[in-house]
């Protein structure tokens, strides 16, 4: 695969359920991508490296999903200037995901992150492909085609409900 | 200004309040952009007018902010395949501002908004400089700059409390 | 079945399981409906036509199901003046159901929405007939009956308990 | 004015502060209505009196607003096969509204109760309106007027902000 | 059994699961009771019947438990003078138990309903038998026993988990 | 003042702001009742005596009231057999009234506590006096007047708001 | 085991299952502890004599597990200066943990309680430890290691990731 | 003052209004300490400094203070083996304080950090105090002292109540 645009990183490997997802899409959308684990509070050190580093390394953006008191996008976002995407992981700790979406999401003013809805792994790799193809125009077609596959399936749904009828579909 | 890359809409006159801060952020960090008013629910074919000629026009990245149940943010995502930011606007009609988030933030699979915190609307802007800035350097270093600022001013005031004392600085 | 007066629509298939109980009482009281597939986020073109048609292909109330960040129910809202019934699903990508509820009901000024409780796809459907009742007798008079129903299968129960015991009813 | 076809019901006089928007909205729109105050938990037997003769005192809806441990409208839907409209009021005793909203909109399969938004009187009266205009084409035209002018006043502050300039607006 | 002094009433058979608690604790304690349905919303001039006619029959407490918009415990309060003890139902309809709650304990200034926990049957069993206790010694020391059984048990867990050790008792 | 039947207490001297509403109605019903500050916190032993000596001193029942952690209506029930109405207060250092609210009702099976509305001190008096009035037949007619108060108090604006209209009564 | 430096308890042998992670890794770090079952609500004189003794008997530190209305931590540290760490437990009875965490992290100025996170027994072992850690080098260079194998473990997991690819370790 | 034992920060300025209640308590206590702020998100670098050298400059505690997505105390305890303090602040752009809590509270295992109540730093500073005075025996006489003035308070405003009467001293 050619050199990587977005780094997908989550705080522990139990999140790799969710956030696999985000690496589907991105293979599907054939956006070059690396994965791996970094934890924010576990080796906050390599968690530093990754950060600061990012830009250089040529990386676009940054995919980062964490869970409870998910302090992982916000520290990231902290030490970047790259968009950095959060994934509120509804993990086995959580309660009922509100800790991982508000400690993703109100960061205070200067280090914005771009938070997707709970376990929203693939919208975060949907998102990232949006800002690549704000400088890379096939990657801009793959998200067209993308969409245009959404909405066969439904036009597809539709017309099965409608002609087998409401009781055959359900 | 030269040719908008930032379009800056919300739902109503009465979301100006807040939106302003996303243009004054805009304007310090030198990105171009432009700002009006499109309501989902008023002018519903302003908003699909608005949403679908974004790319041609020249935007690349949409700011959408909105309070209540609100749909602009998920509604102009749905028919751009530009990364589009939702602000939660904690408007009037609002419970506490938990309405705005959830109906811009758990956007279903497929078509991601960018969240950023209720009111967030100065992050909104720094995170579309973020994007920008991945395919325009003299942007990402504005943005450096900006961040260097914020440091500064933290350590200015941790300098004061250390010298003056926490009680004179409170 | 003769022309529908409530047009039950849904944002996706998978609602189709709580959506169904609006069909299903709607049949028992005798109301023609149509049914099926309409995305607001997938496909907003086919929302549009729906929306703005409804009126003029004789419908007297719309019915729309949708979860998470749902927004089907109010922009269909926005584009006709038949009352839209709003049906908060608690879909798998939901925080239990708060945001489908919210983003239902917390209409801006203008666009209501008729909310029901979350999955109460049935109550729906009786709420439509309702509205139907108010210039259709038949549809009165049906109502009447449901509702002795209900009140005749609780005094039903209550014999039970009353006769056999409470343990042995539970 | 003539027949009332609306009945706006609350539970105490404080809600009239709220509920006269409905009042308001009504009288524009044509609607003619009756409006008074009725307490569930203070005068059970009124309320029974006044749901139940309502269907043939010539009502087709009616509105019902209360606050708090809110009983009123899902109380009278218990009582009529008219159509519900309840509004949450965040009164004083309110836990910020939530009491309220889950009170009218969590009613049990067979009752169901056309919620509107927190504090949401106008949407009730509107809603009320579409109602009636399901069988009334004089009030469906006004609606349509009604929505024509909420669309006008927002493309005139899109212009002033514009042309003036997001900063003059503010 | 001696004339009944509480009167145990539920607003359908499926809320027979939780309630029956309150009945067992009821015999354990020698408290008389009666238990039946009584639904607010689907017999609601049985309501009226049995709120208003409870007194003179002998009851001097009334449990009600209810879920979802849980309207039976505060309308029968609203008809008598009798204390009133509420149940919320964490129901198959509930949003988490939480409008349960709210329908409940959030009663206006007036009209007071002892609620409970949720779901919390057996502790309005005792309650009930403490209101009774005020007035008949022999229930007073019946709940002293009851008490000091709580305590045995809890004093013999901790001694064998202090003997045998907490690994063999977990 | 005769023998107290009713133990109004509280943990701070702040809450007395809100649980005088409990004295006045107890007065205004002519039951006897005695009032002071004990604190759970601060002091543990004062409320262990009051909890344990508080039947034998003739008390029927205790009303106790606190805010933010919550613990003197359990603690309280805990060390009697006397019915205890606890009101949750919303402090100043309280989360919106949910902590004050959910560590007074959520109580173990085994130990009730009377919940009533957030601040709902006046009702926690009428509760008491319901309890009181089932073995004292002056106070249960007090009652009676009482509600019929209220009854004609809601009867009378009724009237005005239809005399005048709603516009003069809002 | 030498003389015990924490003491653990907790309300009901029901919270054994999470309160036994406290002690597994109170045994791993080496900190000699106590674990028994002591209620607030059924054994209250069993907590006074706990709380006001420990000191004396030369524990250092508290760990106290509760759920639902969960006064233990809370009413240990009124009656100790030894600092008391409040685990909420999310019992069968507890609104999805909210009153556990609530009743025992929003203690009075005065009174505090360290809480942890829902379910947190490991993590309160682990303060537990570190706070003896101040006056014992032995536990401090002991919580070093523990802190070095988590890193350690993620370090694997990432390599793994790295080395196998995402799709393999998921 | 002599070497510092506690530590205070906080992530701005403004948080100092709040967290001025820590130093003030410790001053009371006679608990040498040191206040300063560092901003996780502002000055990472600051923080990573602050935290790792901590226990080597003899601090015993630290206690963070932050508001919103508050990263700084966990951030600090991931790098320390000290027990670190976390006080929720309710800053300005916080929902209720419900993230400022989660964030701090939800840590996971592994990384404790001891929570207290929102806005609690008088708390956090009283905390301190007890864990120094696990081995200090001055320290833990003032909180002794401190306890017994808390209790006398509360005597005291209860023999004022109970003399003059509650409505004197409402």
């Amino acid at each position: 695969m050619s050199q990587p645009k977005v780094g997908v990183i989550m705080g522990s490997q139990s999140d790799l359920r969710i956030m696999k997802e985000a690496a589907e899409i991105l293979e599907q959308l054939k956006v070059p991508f690396e994965l791996t684990i970094v934890s924010a509070h576990r080796t906050p050190e390599r968690m530093v490296e990754y950060a600061t580093s990012a830009r250089s390394r040529g990386l676009k953006v940054i995919i980062a999903g964490a869970g409870g008191a998910a302090h992982l996008p916000g520290m990231v976002a902290s030490m970047t200037t790259l968009p950095v995407i959060g994934v509120p992981v509804k993990s086995s700790n959580s309660i009922d995901g509100w800790d991982s979406v508000l400690s993703i999401l109100q960061m205070p003013g200067g280090i914005p992150v771009a938070t997707v809805a709970l376990d929203g792994a693939k919208n975060a790799g949907i998102l990232a492909a949006e800002i690549i193809s704000t400088f890379d125009d096939e990657i801009a077609s793959n998200l067209e085609s993308y969409k245009k596959e959404l909405k066969d399936k439904v036009l597809k749904t539709a017309d099965a409900v409608e002609t087998k009828g409401w009781r055959a579909e359900s």
